[in-house]
């Protein structure tokens, strides 16, 4: 049994930090659960292009508001708290958050951990996030 | 993509309710993602004997407070919000609510639906659940 909490995650290498959004990865393919598990932040004001070729992912949206555009039918969804949406073919998308968006993500495959830290070059520095109130009504 | 709200999810019949817990499946076998992700609520004061011999699954608490007792190795963890814990050898646990535990839940190999309805021969009625504030501090 794997126990780990968010706070000592986001203290290690296993938080990475981007243009436009954190993730604090408490599962990664290493850990040999067939899928990995993020908490990720995406901030407010962003636009957050994506596109996962390699990976389905499935997004639950625990706090915050914005939109979400499927690239591919020109639909735009509400997100808000308790919406889920699920890349369920490697769909492109655009996320724009309104307010700072928290979100738990599933990845299959799973997240090396790598990704990120190879496309910048670098492992990012650790920073202490804000606490964030999460409001799921459900 | 697939784009669904909890609440919707809570009305139909991929909210199943069992002793001593709920969970609303956002996401089955059927979906095709490679795995199941559960919205899932474990009630106070119950005490939970679980052992999923053919699931490892990820556990994510969002709000409430309790313990899981790994019966492998006699081990007891504090769950809060932020706490993730990870099945990943098929371990035998027991979770003791002291409130409501609300979690985020994954399932790899994904859930089919049927699991609970053929034990218990029926499918559930729908119910509402009541609101429940989730509070991770991240």
């Amino acid at each position: 049994m794997i126990v780990r909490q968010l706070s000592d995650i986001r203290r290690t290498d296993r938080l990475v930090k981007s243009k436009g959004w954190d993730s604090a990865r408490l599962l990664l393919k290493g850990d040999g659960m067939g899928f990995s598990f993020h908490i990720t932040t995406m901030y407010a004001g962003e636009e957050l292009r994506m596109h996962y070729q390699n990976h389905l992912e499935a997004v639950f949206v625990l706090d915050g508001i914005g939109t979400i555009e499927d690239l591919g039918t020109g639909e735009v969804h509400e997100l808000s708290p308790g919406v889920m949406y699920a890349l369920n073919n490697n769909d492109r998308h655009i996320v724009r958050p309104e307010s700072d968006i928290l979100t738990a993500c599933v990845f299959n495959p799973p997240v090396t951990g790598r990704e990120v830290h190879d496309e910048n070059g670098a492992y990012p520095a650790a920073v202490d996030a804000p606490a964030l109130k999460v409001a799921v009504n459900s």
